[in-house]
């Protein structure tokens, strides 16, 4: 299944290669290849045989299908990599490799470097759509327009006002995803029980290079404590939902007969088969389908928390593909609202005749000095 | 993004396929060909014109990747792919295809094929699953075991009881899904506005015949009634649970200090990367794995049901993904316990051993009677 | 924690003492007389033993406080209920009473008596909306609407059909919970084991017994079988959903810039504690409010659906406030829609002014055979 | 609805008692005395007319089940809550309570008030749990121990490492709810559309003082911005999950089959109504039953996020129930995993038999100093 038509209208290409089967195959090796090297470098292993293991590892080819048969066989992704990988090793580096490692480790730590690109994939969009926003904000922060509660009218607001609320919102969530997937995107190293046996003691210095190495955090091994996983995914989650409260306001104001704001014409998007006049609210159409799933995404992580002993059954092995669609959803939603933002069509003329109809004054409150604390400065 | 890794080991290779970018467009190209032999039956366009439209779309290759660019661009499947069918054809069949139809008519119509596909190879494996547990339910429906609340030994029941009881709730889920597939597996016929303009009066008709065609239920159009989707979905949510239950059941009694009965041995599955003697519970962990991700898909579902007027924004886009996984999942956790079901090794010698460590004697109350009760036959 | 404040907003007063601790009692109460009144009638204790128990039952005083403070602390009701009920017992009724049965065997009839009469109270509401809705429907069967998808105006519909829609959605949800609740809504009787020891071979026919007396469906024990009860549980969250597809469309359709529809004036509701002018769609906040709750409670009882062994841990004790909440949500949204929903304020100035400002005709296509086909009826 | 045992069993009285009507009430007069006293210390209102609203409010008695006929019929508490205030005031202390403020400034204040008082409880008892698991994790940081993997025995580890692992969990998900309680505990201010109209340009410092008096953090108005709200929220879900991986744990080691620890011995808990023999693990079925429930909860706050406008229609009204009840699962669970971890009972004889008997080792790794890093300091 390559399932393109179900997948790329909610997620972004580059996003859809970070969990591509040949991204996390290349994860998977360079976990080998990275635990070779910091045993050496600790003196488990001789550095010419953490070299042999490396070289091996590049040489060698896998095909994405065959794997995953046997893998899915096996239960386990790292049983028939490591057979493979083995499989073009000779002698000490053979016996070598993987050694101190259980399955579980290249899993996470293949999921934790996942996370690493997609966050960085996610970040630049989100700050494409903060700052697309702020900046509509401060254009309109001595706007009048008709505030709305409870889906009536209600008293004036700047028109900015709003849009300030969603890019803090979105802000806020932003930067909590970063700080989560900055002390939780853990490198995972605990062999099969999580105690490091086989380390010689080194086991903390060995985790230490390897996170280096693969840019992860270091930290104690986590094989049943996935608080810190569950966090990432439900500060993903959050974050989506802060997209999606953009997307309800512009396609409210999109609606014809409010036509405060609309997203920006963009040849061959949101057509209608049957009407060719239409105009839909595509972006918003991607950020709302995408924040009416992530709930129900972050539920299911947290639900495998209970996780039994050492390392357990069924929970982990529920959580990738979960993170993994949090991900594509946050960069498709962060993606399609960033479009929308940057091009928002602000409409001054509906917005003071909307006004005018309501029988609304002028008075904005503190709007422009809100906004100005939103938006994170001093106007 | 191919995704094998992450999804076979979640899923069967015949339902990934029913899910298939492929099986999406045919069966999309299959609503537009039954559409026009519909319309053609109820005398909208000519025959001929009917046959010119399914020799053309019969003939149209369509590479989805191209169309997933178009696709994702546009925000929906259809407009892309009627753009490439209609120009394949000519005249008055360029003009007739699709007539009267919307986007969601054939995304939901789509859906809802895939959907029935996927329930035809579910079922089969659901009842290898409760075959296989009614056998050795009866089996051991005399033999006394201990019996076990709140994770502590509590009074003797027949071994076969517990198992006649996992039993009993699949076969309950699965005959609700069969029920919601029946019902509420609805051939989608709207047109743009859920009203059946264009159609000169004979909409209903058009869509008994389509629905024939297509081997769907006819009815009313849902474009924006999604209860009947949602209790699909929750149908295979509670299916997956009822499958979880057995893999509790099955991995508890699998631990190596009561093994009382332990999935089949199956070479290359259940290994452990550093532990080779060890044996794995892997189908149960497939089942537990799915049903750790079910309740969260279901809430998504049923999240998208307030739906906006007569076509929503976001909610029924949200479905499709979250069906197709529920989807996966069942397929994926019914074959792997059909496989344990089937090979379940029951130590006769175990659960004595426990039992009488246990101190309990063989009251075994009205177990066989229950058990039969939950076959469904008297005993 | 009486809470009147966080629950009434969401509930009738009427569902609210369905679950209310006095009812509660009362319903453990019964089914300890039940029990031993069909003891009696299958020969396990003498008739008289039967009758002193229902008197000593029937004299029993139980305040809720303080039997609260003891159910807490057991971890289950039915120790510290039985304790009191077996102090004002004598001889052979004391040793009689709660004979055969387990505490999950009162926890769940009660969690099913209540189930019942939540259900009738529910429908009742629902009827009402329903009938208003098609009463609404057909009344506007040829009224020309704009007809809005993804939020923006499409094409002309009848101002029924959306109304008829919203009912079809209802009226199908309630009648998969009727379904739900007749077939899954059973008495539980299984003893400690589920085996229905200590029946003497009766234990069948003492269950159907009971369910009579009950007004429960008589089955086989169901500890640890959950799908019936999450089946239930789905239904009710479905209904809510369905019932939040009308508050939606209401609540866009009285936005001032539209206002083709109102809740109707009830003194003392829908104010603003800041704007008297204000008319905010108080009924649609209660649900929609409660279809934001709704999937979540449905993924927590799903989630529940895995139990341990013949009876499990953590697992049922969840699912009771769980369901309650889904019934109050319910009670609380058909209650607040049949009162929308029956004094709708239908503008049809305001509906011809908004068509012709989007330059729509008058092509209805089929609303009118849909919305009779919706309707259950030949127009 | 007092509810008291459906609620007793999952939550601790005070924490019932911080959601407690009266205590809703109490703080909704504080939040209406705070806001004049701020006014006056800005120069809105004369100090005289705070003193008379701060006298005249505190005068008043409230019957809470009157009220919530009120508010239920309002659709908010705020309405009649400030009519039965104001009626206790006169001339300009009538005129100026309540002013610039919007009902929901009010219920958001309150809520995070309870908050505020919630997380105070729940800390207390988390932290009983984190340091009697780490005294037990450094008892055993050198007893070999058979660990388990998948539910099968594996390779061995120090017994107190698995106990060091969920004190770590909880600990981790812990300090994040410290810190999302900190920054998202906000004082809700912000008037009927959120522009602090007629706060004459104070609104920010006025915000500042009832802060300080009410112990909120201050900040810029967040009506329809729920993303603190909903960060808070996961992490109260974060963390009953993470208790429910003690309780798992606790619940496995205490099968009859393994007997490693079993929960204290409490007279009149974890007793069975049928088999008085029986010692249920009732302090794990409480984290259980918890954990089981959490995950829906937190998928239902994310759902509200999408909040329209200035003000929304159903999503923030639906949050304040479902942040009161992960609060009382959290206080709940962590008051009974206190009780457990303080007193629990682990068998040294019975951890070495298991040992023994799986034929393992005593090669800890470094088992040791993986729980010394767990427990935050050197060994």
């Amino acid at each position: 299944m390559s399932d393109l038509l179900r997948l790329r209208p909610a997620a972004t290409p580059a996003m859809i290669a970070v969990f591509d089967d040949n991204a996390t195959i290349a994860h998977a090796c360079a976990f080998e290849m990275a635990l070779a090297r910091a045993q050496a470098a600790e003196g488990l292993i001789p550095p010419a045989v953490a070299d042999a293991i490396a070289r091996g590892v590049a040489a060698v080819r896998v095909d994405p299908a065959d794997l995953a048969d046997e893998a899915a066989l096996a239960g386990t992704l790292a049983i028939p990599l490591v057979a493979r990988l083995r499989a073009g090793l000779m002698g000490e580096a053979a016996a070598a490799l993987h050694h101190g490692a259980t399955s579980q480790d290249v899993a996470d730590s293949v999921l934790m470097m996942q996370l690493r690109a997609a966050h960085a994939l996610i970040a630049v969009d989100v700050r494409r759509v903060t700052a697309a926003l702020r900046r509509h904000a401060l254009a309109h922060r001595e706007t009048p327009a008709v505030g709305r509660t409870l889906l009536q009218d209600a008293l004036p607001v700047a028109f900015g006002l709003r849009l300030a609320q969603a890019a803090a919102g979105i802000a806020e969530a932003s930067a909590a995803l970063d700080e989560a997937v900055a002390r939780h995107a853990i490198l995972q190293l605990g062999g099969a029980a999580g105690t490091r046996r086989g380390m010689e003691g080194r086991g903390d210095a060995v985790a230490r290079h390897m996170a280096g190495e693969l840019r992860l955090t270091a930290g104690a091994p986590w094989h049943a404590r996935r608080t810190g996983l569950a966090a990432i995914g439900a500060s993903l989650g959050i974050l989506i939902g802060a997209l999606g409260k953009l997307a309800r306001d512009v396609s409210l104001l999109a609606q014809n007969a409010i036509g405060e704001a609309r997203e920006p014409v963009i040849a061959g998007r949101g057509g209608s088969s049957a009407m060719a006049h239409k105009r839909n609210p595509t972006g918003c159409q991607v950020a709302l389908s995408a924040a009416t799933r992530a709930p129900g995404l972050v539920a299911s992580l947290l639900a495998g928390l209970p996780q039994e002993q050492e390392r357990g059954l069924g929970g982990w092995q529920a959580e990738g593909p979960v993170l993994a669609d949090l991900c594509l959803l946050a960069s498709g939603s962060a993606a399609a609202m960033a479009v929308v933002a940057e091009g928002l069509e602000i409409d001054a003329e509906a917005i003071a005749r909307n006004r005018t109809a309501a029988g609304m004054g002028e008075d904005l409150g503190e709007s422009a000095a809100i906004i100005a604390a939103l938006s994170g400065h001093e106007d």
